[in-house]
Order: C-alpha cells, then structure tokens, then sequence
C-alpha cells in the first residue's frame, strides 16, 4: 500500500470504530454518563455555575465558524462541553427555577429516553417504527380519552384505523397549535361545486369562492404569542387573530367575544376558530370554556383549546372541574414537556371528530401510501423521533393518580405562595392563582396605598418607577443565581390598563418548598435595598409622598 | 394522622422518591442503560425480533385507551417495552436496513444525548437556556459557512448579533422547508404604501394589493412531499406547488423551467419560490442549482435549495462540485438527522443573507423581547430542545475529514451495488446512483429485452406484471427480517412514463459492506422462485414470449 492509501484506510477504519466501539467505561464521557444515572442532581449542582456569566462573555466560546478540519477526541469535546456549556447552562431542575415551564423531570426519564434514542425510530411511517407507531396511536387515544371520554368502543373503533388518527404528536405545543388551526382553516374552505377546497387551490380563491373578505380567530388578550405566529403562517395575517378583552381574572369576556363575533360576520369576515385556553401562559388562568363552546356552535367555528399548560389538570378529581367545556372542543392541544413531566421536545393536540385530520392528509408514493398505517400522513412534521414512548411510561409509572398529586400540590403551593406574598406589606399579589402560576411585584406598602389614591399621570408616574424595581430585582436575582422568577408585563384593570412589569412564578416542580418560596421573597427584599437601586426608591418615595400628603391636606 | 392523610402523604412522598431517587444500579431500567452504554448492537441484535409480527397483531398490546389508576413499578414497565416495543421496533442502525434515510449512529451520540436531556434546556429563550444560545448560533455560522463561505468579518458580524439569525434549528427538514418558504412568501408580498405586508394582512389581501391572481413555489417533479404540504399550510394551496419535468436522470428540466415561469407571469401568478433540489428523496439526484439560480433572479424569486439529504456533501472534496450554485441559494435546509449522524428530531435551514428570518419575527412580552438574543424569536417552534449541541459535537469529534470518509465511501458503494445489479441478468438498474441513492427491480433478461421490443400497450402489461413481482419481493425480504431495501414508484421515461415499482437504496451506514448488498440480491433472486409469486411469472413468461416470438417470426 502507498502512504496515501494507507492514511485512508486508516481514517476508514477510524470512521469504523466510531460506529461500533462504545465509549470506553473509564472515558470521560462513560463516567459522566455513570454519574449522570447514579447522582444527577449532584451532577447538576457541581457543574453549572450558580453565578451567571455575561452571554458576550459566554459568546467567545462559541465564536468559530469554521468546522474543523480534523477530528478530535471524544473526551476532548466531552471536557469542552461540561467547562463550557453544561457550566454555563440552566439548572431548570433546581426547586427555586420556578419563572419558567421547564422543571424538573423524574428520574426514569433519563434511561428511558436513552431506549428512545437507541433505537432511533421514525414515527413518520410504520416502515421506521413498527410497534412505535400502534403505541403512539394508543398514547393519542389515552390523551382523547382524558379529554373528551369516549367509550371502549369508540376507541376500539377508531384508535388504530388506519384511515383515521385520533391526533398528531407534535415538537411542541407551537406546532400542536398550528395544526390545529390549520386543520380548522380547511374545514373552514371545503370543496363545493367548481372549488376543489382551500387545501388545494388556496385561501385567495377560498375567499372568492366563498364571498368572505377574510377570516378570523378570536382569542382572548391573554393568548399564547404562537396563535398570532400560526395566523401569519397559515397565510390569514396576524391582524386576523382578533384579540379580546378579558375580565379582572384574565378570563375573556364572553359577551365581548360574541359582539366581535357579530361585528365580524357583517364584515364579511368569516369567523374560522376561536381558542379557549386552558391555563394562560403568563397567568394560569382558564377561559368560560363552556360558554365559548356554545358561541363556537353559534357561528359554526372551530373550538379549540390551548390547553398545553393546563390540560393535565384534567388528572385532579379537585381541580379538572376548572376545564369544563374542553370536551366540547374541536381539538386541544396540550404539550407533554410541560406537566406530563416528559423531556423538551414533545407536544401533542387531539380531534374530538376522528375524520377532523383527513382535512389535512397528504400521502407520497415512498411512505405514507394511501391506506397505510403511517401516522406522517396527517402530522405537519415529517420525521419524527418516539417521544410518545416516555408520555407512555409517564401515564403508566406516575399514573392518573400520581399526576394528580403533582397537579393538586402545585395549585395548593400557588395558593400558600400567594398567602406569603399577600401577608408581606412590601408586595402586591398583582394576579390571584387559578392553577399553579401566579404573578406579583415589588411595591412598598405607601406606594400600594398611594396607587389607590393617585390621579391617573401620578399612578402612571409611581407605576413606571415600580416598574424599573421589579425589572431591577428580576434581573439581579437572576444574575446572583439562587433562584430564578420570570417576568412580564399585564395591563392591570385597577391601574387604567398601564403595563405594569411582574414577577412571574410557575409552580410545577414538586421539590419546590415554602422554606425555598420564602427565601426568594427574602432575597427580593434584600435586592431592594440594593444600592444599585436606591435612586429609583427616591423617586418613588417622592411621588408617594406627594400624593399621600396631599390627601392628608385634603383631609 | 388518619388513615386518609397518611396514604395522602405516603403517595406525596412515593411522588418525591420519583424525582429524587434515581433508578437502584440492579434495578432492570439501569441494567439496560449500562448494556446499551457497553453493547449497543448486542442489546438491539438481542432484543429486537428479527422476523416480523403483523401489526394488527402488535396493536393488541397496544389497544387500552384507559390512563391506569395506580402507577406501576418502573421494571414493570420497562419490562413491558422490552418485550412489546423494542422487540416489535426497527432495527434502524442494522447494515442490512438500506431501505430509509434513519441510520446508524456514531456511539458518542448516545451519552452525549443524556447530558442533552439531563440538562432539559429550552433554546426559545437564553432564559432557559443560556450557554445553549451562543452555542446553536455557532452551529448555524458553521452550517452557514459550510454553504455559503463568507469570510471571517462576516461571521464576527453577523453570528451572535441579537437582531439577526444565519438560520433556524427545526424538529426536522419538513418544518425547515416550512420555515424558508414562509419567509419568500412574506418577502414576496412586503409592506408598501398603505399595506402593511402579508404578515400583518394575510394572502387574500397581499394578492389584491400586489394585483397578482396567485403565487406558485416551483420544484422538479421529484420534489419531496414536504413542499406540497407546504404550500397548504402557507395558504397557497397544494396547487400552487408547479411540479416542472425532468431530465432522464430526475433533474429538473431548466428550459421548462424558464418556460413555466414566463407561463405563470402571463397568468398574473407571483414567482414566488423556486426550490432546487440537492439529493432527491427518492433517487438521491441533484438539480443543476447554478442555472436555477439564474432563473430565480430573472423573475426576482426566492431560491430555496432542499439539500436535507445531501447537504453534507459539501464535506466531500471530490464530490462537493454536484452542488455547485447552492451558494446562490436564499436558503438552504439540511437535516442533521440524517447524514449528520445525530439521532431523530433535528433540521434547520440557514439564510443567505442574515437579514431574511426578519421576516417572519415576532415577540412577546415575557419572552423573546424585542432586542434579547432569543433564538425563539424567528424559528417556527417555541420550545426546543437542545439538540444544537449534537450536531456541534460532529462537527467536533467527526470534522470535516470524518463527514469526507462518510459521503465519499456512502457514494462508491452505491456505485459498486449499481454495478453488481448491472452484472445480474434479471435485475434492472432504474436510476444510476449520483450520490449515494439507487432505484432498480427484478426484471428477468427476457422481460427486458421484450420490453426494448414491445409495443406500448404490451410493455404496459409486462411493466404491471414486473410491479407486482418487485412488490411481492420487497414485503417478503422485510418481513422475513434479514434486510430491508423500500420501494417507490418512478415513471421512467423509457416506459413512456408508466408507473413502475421500484426497489429504493439509501446506502449512508458505514457498516453495510458489499458482502451485505450481494446477500441482499440473492435473498431477492431466491423470493422470486418463491411459490407465492409463481402464477405472476407464469403470466410474465406468457407476455414476454408473445413478445419475443412475434419479432422471431418477423425476423
């Protein structure tokens, strides 16, 4: 052999190896991932940084475009890796991270996914995945009966026809959302006559036909952004997602939603869907979903539901009375990376009607033939990894009665949280909790009282020096690392509708404690009187001062 | 405690346990993990059947739709998924499985996807997933760069600027495709004058600012299915999808091409999008992209090249020049799930220009604030998981040399396959292999040489004859379990376009060797003396003897 045809062999038998030989189990990786199975949370706690790194800082470890020319070892990236990126990532697990939807996962999830992820199967089709694809439809078809209650029969029915799917799993609940809608907007259009349907020849010649000058969906202030992304790119705008007033507890307004209903119809505007949710994203509240079933039926619209966040409430005898009306719904979608407790990735929406996702079939001549069993003929995505074998374990290890408990603690934490923030002078409970999330803010006692008493430029003025508190306290708890509440900004009722910021808490994670709530409330305290913020205290006090004086000269 | 309150506790704290307590080093889940982690083909060789089980009949242990009350233990579970899920999966990662685009995985990906799933990061956001942010950015410069060869300014410039994205990460190549052709549409119709672009308004109304009758989004023929999907969703209609013909060797026909386009503008149709393609999905073809590019800028359209297959063969410097003109595309989708080598679940596409994902950009208030590096804030989805951090380390532990070896040999043993079918008398090589793909059928020697002699109707009927035999034989090889070659359906042009069955070769596993592929011909040259098929080959004998005695008695 010439050198040259020697160096290729051997970078062909090197390119073997990396196929075939495991990682040895005194590697660096080997005994990450010993550690990772045995001890995760102290793997956690040990290699992510408490302290946040400034993310231009972060930036100039990942600033090389060039992919690199040759190979390097496994323990080398594996090294780069733990310094580099696990140190400087989230611990979304750890009990005081609770400003997001990301929490923790129990523990067999890990070795599960690892099954999932060796087997590398692809839902798209029956060819790839085999008893994936029958356990994936029972997972849909246990989701559905959760939801909508069906009996033995209808399920045996419909569960595994081929021609039909009681659902889509999804990436996420954006995708979940889309489909729906998407399956909403074709119903909408059908073909008639000379039209051969929307999904065919498309919204424009849809309108035309149909004599509408554009189509709508009705959502209350309060709905998740995805649903203004969906009406974009199912070609309808995002001015076609109408926005609806909600009452004091970020509920929509049922009569207002039927007067838009109404005002769009004498547009001409056809009325395509409307989206009750299930848990607002920022809030954790649940729209009148009965009520918005029978102004669905009105207008012959498309019911959806978003519950992503709150559908597994549904698990709690307690608490699943909060969704009454869901099991009127078209379709719902409600995602198994937030509380199915399932790893990032998966989302899931359900059709009361088994025919509904025939409005969105497609077929090619490789896979998903007519008449096959491939779930890709009614999903959006094509390939698809096996998520719904950890929703599976999920629903059989914890069960509906291990869910429950997950859901029941998480509302009855909201509500002792709450009780905490309400019981401290210097903080105002700005939205009470329905389910597990609620949302507050900074505002010293005289500010509160003030507020109730301020004209509306002097509310506006104490307001927006609150506003730069909480952001202040918000940004700075999050830097020091210890604990992490999000926040966001809500147009409060009793403050005109100015957009006030607030921290907001997510209550998901079970191993979040009163002891760890209460520290956090502590920590906020203490970041207050942080010098960094003491000129803003100033102004605040001022304005205070100046109305609380004037109404004691009144008086 | 009454007996209430302590079972109430007992359940919370089983629920605790869950969370905190990782699996016993003997219990059955953590003794598969340690097998998988040691032994990867030996626990898949062990455990998945190799001959397969109906699915209806497979659909039995999968058919309760009733959530169970109380959980169960874990190894009941896993044990349940050992005997009725990986046993009745795929075996993706088999040398013998060349049917479908899933493959083997390198052996680092899997305690590489642990760390990713442990860590449970969401990339919509930096808040939830801080280092993950820069490091997907980094990614998408490398993909970027691999494509588009810009200079180090460029990437200094433009990779970690928080208003801009070189691309976006997807689920997979179908919501990439998605994802690029959203943006062309939403830059075809833009705001002008008193419209506020087709983001804000929708489709109806764009068409009738712009004065244009519809769009179209034009692809070759062999266009994967994903784009016609597409085309629905966005609003356009599957008919706005324009399949142009192709050459004899599945490349788009550039002067039809030119000519549907100039068609269209008379018709007052937008040009919206034309797709190149870089590996057909069925016949692993690349269109000629330079020429296409020239086509998109005469009628001012978005380029778009679907390179999910083959993308990677940029790494490749004997063979990268069959891509040439990729370079001009406005965007370019590749699945890293598919010759990345990084498990199910992971596309992206990347822009030319960083400016276009403006085009689809949307915020919120809690996330994805205008001005944060949030990556949410142009990909389709919302919440994702980090598989960014897979395809980084490929490209660290793989590099450029290693992805070389992949394509370079994946390439020459499609050309030694296509030579031992060209040296088997009854096979027909369909489609010559240009990268790594190859169609062809069994074809006894006399029914093709009849087929060079018959007249249309007669080569119809040898022609329908042959699809059932090719069909016969390609359930039967799949079902005995040994290999798995699919199969699809092409319209040669030397079959005046009739509809043929062929066998379909992904060749893209390091492992399959030339030994597995002859195995593979003779397994298929026995199945065609099987009895099942006997009275097809009476028939065929029949037809072909018609054929050739009338030329012998001509003759």
């Amino acid at each position: 052999m010439t050198g040259k045809k020697k160096s290729a062999q051997a970078s062909l038998e090197a390119m073997y190896r990396v196929f075939t030989v495991p990682e040895a189990p005194e590697s660096t990786l080997s005994r990450i991932d010993q550690n990772i199975s045995t001890n995760l949370a102290g793997f956690l706690q040990e290699h992510i940084v408490a302290i946040e790194r400034d993310l231009s800082e972060v930036e100039k470890d990942f600033s090389d475009p060039v992919i690199p020319e040759k190979p390097i070892f496994v323990s080398e990236q594996t090294q780069f890796l733990l310094d580099k990126l696990v140190a400087n990532s989230v611990h979304t697990a750890s009990p005081s991270f609770i400003g997001h939807m990301t929490s923790a996962l129990p523990y067999f999830m890990l070795p599960l996914s690892k099954i999932m992820i060796a087997l590398n199967q692809n839902l798209v089709k029956t060819e790839t995945s085999k008893a994936f694809t029958p356990m994936e439809r029972q997972v849909l078809g246990m989701i559905h009966r959760l939801v909508y209650d069906e009996d033995g029969a209808f399920y045996r029915k419909w569960m595994h026809d081929p021609r039909h799917s009681l659902g889509a799993m999804c990436s996420g609940g954006t995708v979940a959302n889309l489909t729906a809608l998407w399956v909403a907007r074709n119903r909408a259009f059908p073909a008639e006559g000379s039209f051969r349907g929307i999904h065919q020849e498309g919204l424009f010649r849809a309108l035309r036909y149909y004599g509408h000058e554009g189509a709508a969906i009705l959502v209350s202030r309060r709905g998740h952004y995805s649903l203004r992304k969906t009406a974009d790119v199912l070609g309808l705008g995002r001015e076609s997602l109408v926005a609806v007033d909600t009452d004091d507890h970020n509920r929509i307004q049922t009569d207002a939603l039927r007067d838009k209903c109404l005002e769009l119809q004498k547009q001409k505007i056809k009325i395509m869907a409307i989206c009750g949710i299930a848990g607002t994203t920022e809030t954790g509240n649940v729209d009148p979903l009965e009520a918005m079933a029978d102004i669905a039926r009105e207008f012959g619209a498309h019911f959806h539901v978003d519950a992503a966040w709150g559908g597994p409430t549904l698990f709690s005898r307690r608490h699943s009375h909060l969704l009454k009306g869901i099991e009127q719904a078209d379709s719902v979608t409600i995602d198994a990376h937030k509380q199915l407790y399932v790893p990032m990735g998966s989302g899931l929406v359900v059709f009361r009607d088994p025919a509904l996702a025939s409005a969105v079939e497609h077929h090619a001549q490789y896979i998903i033939r007519q008449g096959s069993r491939d779930l890709g003929s009614t999903t959006l995505e094509g390939s698809r990894p096996g998520m719904s074998m950890l929703i599976h374990s999920g629903l059989k290890i914890l069960a509906r009665e291990g869910y429950e408990i997950l859901i029941d603690q998480g509302i009855a934490k909201a509500r002792s949280f709450a009780d905490m923030i309400q019981a401290r002078p210097d903080f105002e409970l700005v939205t009470e909790p329905e389910l597990n999330i609620l949302t507050y803010r900074y505002a010293p006692a005289e500010a509160q009282q003030a507020l109730t008493l301020a004209d509306p430029i002097q509310a506006e003025r104490i307001n927006a020096c609150l506003n730069r508190i909480t952001k202040f306290i918000q940004k700075t708890q999050r830097e020091r690392g210890k604990a992490f509440v999000s926040r966001t900004r809500l147009e409060p009722a009793r403050y005109h509708h100015f957009p006030c910021l607030v921290f907001r808490v997510v209550l998901a994670n079970p191993l979040t404690t009163e002891d760890i709530l209460r520290d956090i409330l502590n920590e906020q305290e203490e970041l207050a009187a942080d010098a960094g913020i003491s000129d803003e205290f100033a102004i605040l006090n001022q304005l205070t001062n100046t109305v609380l004086a004037a109404v004691d000269t009144d008086g």
